[in-house]
C-alpha cells in the first residue's frame, strides 16, 4: 500500500469540487471525470472561490497546491488513483452502476467512498469485485471548511478500510464520524432531516414562512449548535443534575405534540443511554463551569456575527446602537473645566486578547489606545456626521511603552494628553492604568493626520474640532511632559 | 399608559434569572417572587455570573444596571411592576393559576408574558379577567446572550399588546419572531423537538452514542445554523437555481426513509410557499454571494472556535499542527548565507483587519508586525520547546510609522533587519512591503527583552539563540540604517 498522492474525483459539481479544494490546498493531486461538458470550468471555478476561504482559515503554512488533470472516463479516472472519492449524483442505481467501473480499474487495495447523503454502502458495494474496499465518506457543504465526516461500512467492508479511511480525512482536517453499523441517511442527516420536515410541516400548517422559521433558528438554537448538540444542550438545562434531573422536569412534556415526529418508545435502557451518555461527554466538568464556557464562546461568535452584520449580529448592533443613543457622553463646551488629563475611556481586558503567555497581546495595547482615541474625538465632536463628510484623522506614527502585564478581566482606565495641535496634526499621548490600583501599563505617544478620506489627502482640520483642541492643548501645556514623550528605542 | 421601569418577574431559575440579567443591565429594575427558600441567593449569584458576558458582548456604552428586590408573594410583584415576566416551573396547572393571580394584582394595562416553551396562551389566559394582555414571550438559554423572542396571541389576546411587547423586546436587544397564530411548542422548539427525538431514534437504535450524534451537529450542520435555517442551507445547496433546483433533484430522497418523521403531503400550494419563501428570503443576491458571505463568516467563526479550543476549532487547531509538523521552514544554521534583511514571513490582509474606512487598523499592523517576529524566532530556534522551558521574548517599546493604506486580501511581504544584540535585549526592525509593488506600508522598530516567564524577569538569551543573533547582526551590521530608526514624534 503506498502514500495517498492522487485522489480520483468521479463528479465535479458543489461536492466534487469542495473535496478537491481540500484535498489540492493539502498539496495532493486531483484527477477528476464528470461527463458533464463544461465541468471542467465550472470544478476550476469553483476551488479558486474556495481558495481564499481556505487560506483565511488557517493560520498553518501553506502546502505546495496539488494539480488538477481530467481524466476521459471513470475507469481512466480511477486507474490514477490511490483513493477514490465519488461525488456523483444523488441516485442509488447511477452510483451503483459508476462503483462498478471504479472498482474494475482501481488498484484492488485502492479506497473508494462516496458521498452519499444517505444510502446504504451495501447496495452501492453490490456489483464490486473488490467491494471489501467500499465505505460511505459524507461530507458537509461547504466541503473545504465544514470538518466532518461521516464513515459507514456496508456489509462487506473491512475494518481496516475505516481505520486507512479515517487516518486520511484526518490528514485532510476532518473530524471522523464513523459509525460501525449502516443506516438510511447515516446520522447527521437523519437530525436535519427530522428538522427539515418539521419546518415544512410549519409552513404547511401556515404558522410561519420561510424566512420566520430560519429565523427561529438564527437568532437562538443555531447559536447553540455551532458549539453543541442536543444532548449537551439539554443536559446544560438540567443544571448542576443534568439530563438525569432534566428528564425528570421535562417528563410530561415529553408526550406532548411539539412536533409531528413522535417520541421512541421509552425504555430504561434508552434512559440508561441517554443519562451515561451526557455523562461521559461532560466529563469531570461540572455543570456551571461547561454553562460559562458555553457564553465565552456564545459572546465571541456573537460578536463576529456583527462584524458580518449577520444573523443574531445584526440584532447586537443595533442594540448597541441604541445603547450608544441613550447615552450621555461628555461632550466637550467652551467652558469645560480641564484641570488634567482627560479621562474618556476604560474597558475590561477581554479574554480573546490574551496570548499563549496569558497576557495582553502588544497588538490589543494599540487597539485598546485606539478606543480611547476614539473617545476623544466623541468628546471633541467627531462623530458618524463628521466621519460621513468625508473627514477623519489617520495615526502616521505611534511610539508604545509596555511597562507592565494585563490579564483577562483587568479593568483599564485610560488618561489622554493633548501635546500639540497645528493646521493638520494632533500629537497626544495616552496613559493605559490599571483600573483598580492605577498602575501605568503602557504609554502611547501619536501623531495623526488630519484627511480627506475620499482624496486620502491631508487636510486642515474643522473649526470646531480645531477650536476644541486647542483649547484642550492650551490647559495640557501646564500639565508635565510625560517622561515617555520624544523617547528614542535604545537611546 | 406609562414607561416600562420595573420588571415583575415569577420564577427565578435559569430562565427567571437570565431575564432579570438581561433588563437589569440595560437599566430596568426587577422585582422577583419565587417561593423556593434559597431563591434569591440563587437569582443574585446567576446574575452575577452572566454580568461578565453581557459586558463582554457589547462595545456600546454601559447603563446604570437596574436593582433587584424580593417581593413576598405573586400578587405583591404584579402590584409593583409595569411589565411582568413570568418564568415559573412547565407546568400548565401551575401557571395557569399563576396567571389569575398576576392578573388580579396588575395593573390593567399591564404586558403579562409567560416564557413557556410551549403551552397555548389560550389555556393560560382562561382565567384571567384581562386575558387581552396575555401573551407567550418565549426566550432562549442563555435568555442573556440570546437575542430570540417568540410572541405568541391566545383567542382573547390583543394585536396592540404584541406591538407593545415587541417593541419592548427590542429595546432589550431581542430579535421578535411574532407569531399571528397559537401552536403548541410555537416555532423554534418544534423544530428543535424534531431533532431532538429524533436524536433519541438514533440513540435507541444503537446507531450512536450521544457524543457521537452531538459531534455530528457540532462539525457540520450547526457551524450553518448559526447563521442560516434549514430553507436558506438548502436554497444555497441548489445552486443558482436555489430551491426550486433543490426540489427538483432531491424529490426522490422526500420519499426516502432518513427520519422517522414524514414529509408533509405535497402540495402545489406547499411548493409555492417553500420556493417564494426561500426567493423573498435570498432577496436581489445571487445564490453564489450568499455563499460567498456563509463562508466569510463560517471561516472567522471557526477562527473563533480555535481561540476557545472547542469543536471545529479543535479540529482546525490539530490541521494547523500538522502543517506546521510537515512544513520546511528555514532554519539559522552557522554557514547561513545572509546578505540582505532576512525575508521570513508573508501574509493577506484578512477581512476582520479591515475597519469602517475599509483600510487595515493601525492595531492589526502591529498584529502583522507580531507574526514576523514569531518567524525570526522560529528561524533562531526559538520553539515550543524554548517557551516551555519558561524563556521568551517581551515587547518593551515599538515605534511605528504607517506610510500607506492596506486594504482586505492584499498581499504583505514583510523584511526583518536585525540592530543590535546584546546579553538580554534584541533590538529589530520590521519593514511591511506590499506583496506585489514591494511598496512599503509601514516599519517597526522594537525593542525585545528576553525573560524567564514564570518569574516574570529579563535573563540572559540562552546560548544558540544568542549565537545566531550575534551572528544575523554581525552581517546585518553592513546593511544601511532605515531612516525610521531611531525617530523622535513631531521632530
Amino acid at each position: 500500500m503506498s502514500a495517498v498522492k492522487t485522489i480520483g474525483i468521479a463528479g465535479t459539481g458543489v461536492i466534487g469540487a469542495g473535496w478537491a479544494a481540500r484535498f489540492m490546498f493539502r498539496g495532493l493531486d486531483v484527477v477528476a471525470f464528470d461527463p458533464a461538458p463544461d465541468a471542467e470550468t465550472r470544478m476550476r471555478e469553483a476551488i479558486e472561490n474556495a481558495w481564499p476561504a481556505m487560506q483565511k482559515l488557517t493560520d498553518g503554512p501553506e502546502a505546495r497546491p496539488g494539480t488538477l488533470t481530467f481524466a476521459s472516463s471513470a475507469s481512466e479516472m480511477a486507474a490514477q488513483a490511490d483513493f477514490v472519492q465519488e461525488a456523483a449524483p444523488e441516485r442509488e442505481d447511477l452510483k451503483t452502476a459508476l462503483f462498478k467501473k471504479i472498482d474494475a480499474a482501481a488498484k484492488p487495495d485502492v479506497i473508494i467512498a462516496s458521498s452519499s447523503s444517505g444510502f446504504l454502502p451495501t447496495n452501492l458495494q453490490s456489483q464490486c469485485k473488490h467491494p471489501e474496499r467500499v465505505i460511505i465518506g459524507h461530507p458537509f457543504n461547504p466541503v473545504y471548511l465544514l470538518p466532518l465526516v461521516e464513515t459507514v461500512p456496508g456489509e462487506k467492508t473491512a475494518p481496516e478500510i475505516l481505520d486507512r479511511a479515517g487516518a486520511f480525512y484526518e490528514r485532510m482536517g476532518m473530524q471522523v464520524l464513523r459509525l460501525h453499523k449502516e443506516i438510511e441517511g447515516y446520522v447527521c442527516d437523519r437530525l436535519q432531516e427530522a428538522m427539515w420536515r418539521e419546518a415544512l410541516h410549519v409552513l404547511n400548517k401556515n404558522i410561519a414562512t420561510t424566512g420566520e422559521i430560519d429565523d427561529a433558528i438564527v437568532y437562538s438554537a443555531g447559536l447553540r449548535w455551532a458549539i453543541m448538540g442536543s444532548f449537551m444542550t439539554y443536559h446544560l438545562a438540567g443544571g448542576d443534575g443534568g439530563m438525569r434531573h432534566f428528564i425528570s422536569q421535562f417528563d410530561p412534556s415529553m408526550e406532548l405534540p411539539w412536533t409531528d415526529l413522535n417520541f421512541p418508545k421509552w425504555s430504561d435502557e434508552l434512559e440508561r443511554k441517554l443519562v451515561e451518555g451526557c455523562e461521559e461527554q461532560a466529563g469531570d466538568i461540572p455543570v456551571h463551569k461547561w454553562a460559562a464556557k458555553r457564553d465565552e464562546v456564545l459572546v465571541d461568535m456573537m460578536r463576529v456575527l456583527r462584524q458580518h452584520d449577520i444573523g443574531a449580529g445584526t440584532v447586537l448592533a443595533r442594540d448597541e446602537q441604541l445603547a450608544f443613543a441613550a447615552h450621555d457622553f461628555a461632550k466637550w463646551t467652551p467652558d469645560a473645566a480641564i484641570t488634567g488629563p482627560l479621562e474618556l475611556y476604560n474597558c475590561t481586558v477581554r479574554p480573546q486578547w490574551v496570548d499563549y503567555n496569558g497576557h495582553m497581546s502588544e497588538s490589543y495595547y494599540l487597539w485598546a489606545f485606539g478606543e480611547a482615541t476614539d473617545a476623544l474625538f466623541r468628546y471633541i465632536g467627531i462623530d458618524e456626521a463628521y466621519r460621513a463628510g468625508g473627514h477623519s484623522f489617520y495615526t502616521v506614527e505611534s511610539h508604545i511603552n509596555y511597562l507592565r502585564e494585563a490579564s483577562s478581566g483587568e479593568p483599564l482606565h485610560f488618561t489622554t494628553q493633548v501635546l500639540t495641535i497645528d493646521e493638520k496634526r494632533l500629537h497626544l499621548f495616552h496613559t493605559m492604568h490599571h483600573g483598580q490600583s492605577g498602575d501605568v501599563l503602557a504609554t502611547t505617544e501619536q501623531m495623526l493626520l488630519h484627511v480627506d478620506s475620499n482624496a486620502s489627502r491631508a487636510v486642515p482640520i474643522l473649526r470646531d474640532v480645531e477650536e476644541a483642541l486647542q483649547a484642550i492643548a492650551l490647559k495640557h501645556a501646564d500639565l508635565p511632559r510625560p517622561e515617555q514623550v520624544g523617547r528614542v528605542i535604545g537611546a
